[in-house]
């Protein structure tokens, strides 16, 4: 069968190019497919509210199915509309009936090859949410039939259930049944395809220790033993998605002996970046064939026949689908796919807002370094900008760094020294920092709950600080100012962001921010991989990477030299292992002062000192809600995050105790009853 | 029965004030209450995580509601979390583990009086989500039961339903059952109260044309014939909802002839602001007590004997009752209210964060003006900086206006010339654009596909313009940086944010924004609102208030004068109606294109001239979602907003097209089935 796969490749790339494919092709596709059984899934890219662009994208290959006569052609969920589309279809209603109107285009263009498509639907039942997340079944130039979505997830990035309707009935609905009445007593099957959307598929009682809903809408399907089971998905990549979703699917098409078809979106919108990675499981549970990952693809499967082609995962990540969920500096088995979903995340944000160009500030660290690699690959050398913006602090080795690595990459390279800005500032800031004395005490003293003028030494100054962080932001906002289609790049990464250790209208500002969901301990294994990996080798400087990552904008009194931010901070090994373990594993603070830490496995710390860096950890996050509130986007990468579209804390909640406290205490602080 | 309300409000006072409450008052209501029937009402203002903190104010009603012998007192929603809480509890565990601990030391303390407590509570079973939004009867020291909330709104800024399961049973749960195992043959009332959770009363399918939910909760409890419907809630105030809300809960009781006693929290969380205002309606529907708004407050009601005090809505409210749910510029009645919402928005924001200075740039423009006169009644005068930062374009009206503001404030006031920082700013980025333009051209030529450096008329420069803001902000940063506990103010107004014209780390910027959801006309008559009703009259200099509003930052080459905000975008009344149509009628381009503006009755515009207004409204909205993800917290006002933990739309979603399109360009663009 190489035959199929070769030809499906070759017409593939037509179909992506928008070209014509041959007559020759199809029509050797054709003669294969004619013995029946064979179905396109069409792993798709779509703009969410795009939907012109959309349906044209839909349209090009359900033509190309019909044509070469194929069972069915299947996309991802809400593929007309784009997912996720959150509460726009609240506000906007417009684009609802839009993509109604486009999908009966879509029905008419149809013949004798079924295309399962997906699309917003209008709830007209006078109970329940506006509207239904649906899958069209589409034949002969007519809509046979609709899915809706039973299990709407409203948790991390998903917010499903926020317009939408839970459907109460699984399995396809009649056609006339569009807006919404459901009917109970219809096959659940089309054509003996069980169709269900994403989330519906992920509710096993007995693959998931706990389950969310409380309906299994692949058992309802599996009662009328259907032939094939049909899941179409907007599913994200995360660290260790992968290995539950084989799991799975793997499970359940085991379970019920009836083989799994699932095909998943591709492409980013926003903050969320989707993997693709469609794939087919037979009645026995064997994987059959696998789509690329975070591509556009369109592949040809026979699941009965066990037809498929398998194509590699990201490097790693079958090595990856074994491994315990442990915190490990192991980082290697997750690099291509952190590499690739931020990739996607920064290219479709870009094309899609209709940006071109992006404009950083190189200082010759580790993050300024990592996001000038990924924004030349991303968006191409051309397109970006790196200036290095030296102050009075930044030392040689920093400038001819930046330098080094621009050139390195291909990339344009200028420097603008920032030293006028500053003194020019500093005097303005002096100026009025006088005139805000005679009002203002500087420091609070909580002893007396007033405002003094007398130095305190617990709180050092950020100004000085901050006003070199602002100066360079100035420069990079003026250049996306004054060149089109050009948007400056926020450089912080995780474990800073965790610890608010980013400056505001600083390097935290900008239009996309790439690496703010990678630990800096991942981006450092990043550089090497970088280095190793990318068709130019060695392109980040060794330099850049030995060194001790430090923002360049003070002097550490101690030292006289650029104060180091494992100084101010505390080891990131530590830092990074703290975040795994609150986000993975929502371990408390007394839990993470038990557990033996990676880092103290080769470094022997006191009791004491892990107490101080747990309670700077916490004091530290908790002053940072305001900063995670006002991040540009930026790319979710790993298991869990603070990315706003992904978590959801009241910056009010900074008095938080962390800790908890003991019975006792509660009892003396409520004290008793008097009447008791 | 004065006597009764006289007594309370005394001892509120001193209860408020954490003082002793005399003897003799307690004796006199203990004699009053004997009687029976007597419930407190505790209208509290919790802070969301602060578990120890709230549940010490809980303690105080419980204890004093113990000594005077009341039946029972009510709190709101999760009173002891503070609500919302968010994902917080997700990735915490550990304070849900101490709220129990607290509540088992609340319950503790209780004698006979019920108290009635909303909580978050584990879900111990192996299926749905994590947790429940719960309330507990304690009485006798001791939990006796457990009410779980089975609505959860996920609309809106509420998101229960994220990481809540929702009941599938109403009423009281025994408490035995602490972690969710739901009894069905158990009665659904504690003592003879029907109790439930906030939205649990809102899916009334006789009062709402839609419903949102399945069930109804409160006709479950009615079935049981239960003396009193409570419900504990945390609802916050929104333009309209004390309208629906009160007919609602009128309908609600008079429906089934029972009364209904509704307790609300009041107090803010981050942009959500709770207005109180419980209230009791008797079993006729009469509304027969009612708390005051926006304040915390200890009430005593007996429901039975119809005894409550009804205190005011805020002025102008109790008009709007009956107003129809179109477009005015008759602000009025709601101004009181939009008042008192932003200042406990404001106030909560700082209190609960711990801040207690802001700092803000006053250009003796309308917006900034609003801003300072809230900012200095939230916080006190002697708590706000007004900094006047006039540039070369600056008026000396402007300079003097502030100055007059300032001092008719109180507030501290000083001027801080940027012309410095502008020129400097300007020559390094001279210096900067010159280099870029070696390798970049400015201007994108869609024809071509290439940039240019071909001057381009379409797009003028910002530069200047955002020079400017941007020193300004720099400035207000560097005092929040320098002054303990400080934070700048961002005074873009919701007119302009929905137009994009605010500028990113300009005037955007801030640790807080308090009219971000107040529209331009409404600014106009709120500020002649506060000239009224503020204790020192005439605050705003009447200059202001007749301005034209304009940033200042540019010069219009056609009048030689600065630019004038209606210049580069449309009428401001032209522009709020567009805005209140969008967002309370979700009208379409087409619909507005149709109907008739209040502005076009008093002035004649062609259809070109409203097309253009309309085009210009929907190119600017899509490509200012991005500004609006990196709003700083602000407070909701208005009964739709675009603040994010309101209101989601994908920033890649900018190509939506808002007009739509026909049939046949639909079947022209999908082309037809060649195999058809």
């Amino acid at each position: 069968m190489n035959d199929l796969f070769e030809l499906v490749e070759l017409a593939d790339k037509k179909l992506l190019e928008n070209e014509k494919v041959d007559a020759s092709l199809i029509s050797g596709l054709k003669t294969i497919v004619s013995s029946g059984g064979y179905i396109g899934m069409a792993q798709i890219n779509p703009t969410a509210g795009n939907i012109e662009y959309n349906a044209k994208k839909i349209a090009k290959y359900i033509k190309f199915s019909e044509q070469i006569g194929l069972d069915a052609v299947v996309f991802p969920e809400l593929a007309l509309m784009g997912y996720p589309i959150e509460d726009t279809i609240d506000r906007h209603p417009i684009i609802v009936e839009e993509n109604i109107k486009w999908l009966k285009g879509l029905a008419d263009i149809t013949g004798n090859t079924t295309a399962i498509v997906g699309f917003v639907e209008f709830n007209k039942n006078s109970k329940g949410k506006k509207y239904y997340n649906s899958v069209a079944v589409l034949k002969n130039g007519a809509i046979q039939g609709i899915i809706r979505k039973s299990l709407l997830p409203a948790y991390s990035e998903f917010n499903d259930y926020r317009y939408m309707e839970p459907s109460s009935v699984s399995g396809v609905q009649p056609a006339e049944t569009l807006g919404g009445i459901n009917f109970t007593d219809c096959s659940k099957l089309y054509d003996g395809y069980g169709i269900s959307v994403c989330e519906d598929c992920w509710n096993d009682g007995q693959f998931f220790q706990r389950t969310l809903y409380n309906t299994n809408p692949i058992e309802e399907l599996v009662k009328e033993k259907p032939k094939l089971l049909i899941n179409c998905s907007a599913s994200p990549t995360r660290a260790k998605k992968e290995q539950l979703k084989h799991n799975m699917l793997k499970f359940i098409s085991s379970k019920y002996k009836i083989p799994f078809l699932y095909v998943n979106q591709t492409g980013a919108t926003d903050n969320v970046s989707f993997d693709g990675t469609s794939r087919v499981y037979d009645s026995d549970g064997n994987l059959i064939a696998r789509a690329k990952s975070f591509e556009e693809q369109f592949m040809i499967v026979n699941p009965y026949k066990k037809t498929g082609k398998i194509y590699p995962l990201t490097k790693g990540l079958e090595k990856s689908l074994t491994e315990q969920k442990v915190f490990t500096l192991e980082y290697e088995s997750d690099l291509e796919r952190t590499y690739k979903t931020i990739i996607q995340g920064i290219r479709d944000y870009f094309a899609k807002c209709g940006l071109k160009r992006a404009v950083l500030g190189l200082s010759g660290g580790l993050d300024s370094t990592v996001c000038a690699v990924l924004m030349a690959d991303a968006l191409g050398c051309e397109n970006v900008f790196g200036v290095s913006m030296p102050s009075h602090i930044t030392s040689n080795e920093s400038r001819s760094d930046a330098e080094e690595l621009a050139n390195n990459l291909g990339i344009n390279f200028t420097e603008a020294p920032i030293r006028s800005m500053i003194d020019t500032t500093t005097e303005c800031l002096n100026n009025l920092f006088g005139k805000v004395e005679e009002k203002w005490g500087k420091y609070y003293d909580s002893s007396t709950g007033a405002f003094t003028n007398k130095p305190n030494n617990i709180y050092p100054s950020f100004t000085p600080d901050n006003i070199q962080a602002r100066s360079r932001a100035m420069f990079l906002w003026g250049i996306s100012n004054e060149f089109a289609s050009c948007i400056p790049i926020a450089t912080s990464d995780k474990s800073e962001l965790y610890m608010g250790y980013a400056t505001i209208n600083g390097d935290m500002s900008g239009g996309f921010a790439p690496i703010a969901d990678v630990p800096k301990t991942k981006l450092f294994a990043f550089a090497r991989w970088l280095n190793k990996n990318r068709e130019v080798k060695n392109a980040i400087p060794e330099a850049i990477i030995l060194k001790k990552p430090g923002a360049e904008l003070a002097i550490n009194p101690k030292t006289g030299k650029p104060l180091i931010a494992e100084d101010a901070l505390m080891p990131y090994e530590f830092l990074d292992e703290i975040i795994w373990r609150i986000e993975n594993k929502n371990e408390s603070y007394n839990e993470l002062l038990k557990t033996e830490f990676v880092y103290e496995k080769h470094n022997k710390i006191s009791r004491e000192q892990k107490t101080e860096w747990l309670d700077k950890f916490y004091r530290r996050m908790s002053t940072a809600l305001y900063k995670w509130s006002i991040m540009p986007p930026s790319v979710i990468v790993e298991a869990r995050s603070i990315n706003k579209c992904d978590y959801r804390q009241p910056i009010i909640s900074s008095k938080i105790n962390y800790k908890g406290v003991n019975e006792k205490y509660i009892n003396e602080s409520l004290g008793s009853n008097s009447n008791a």
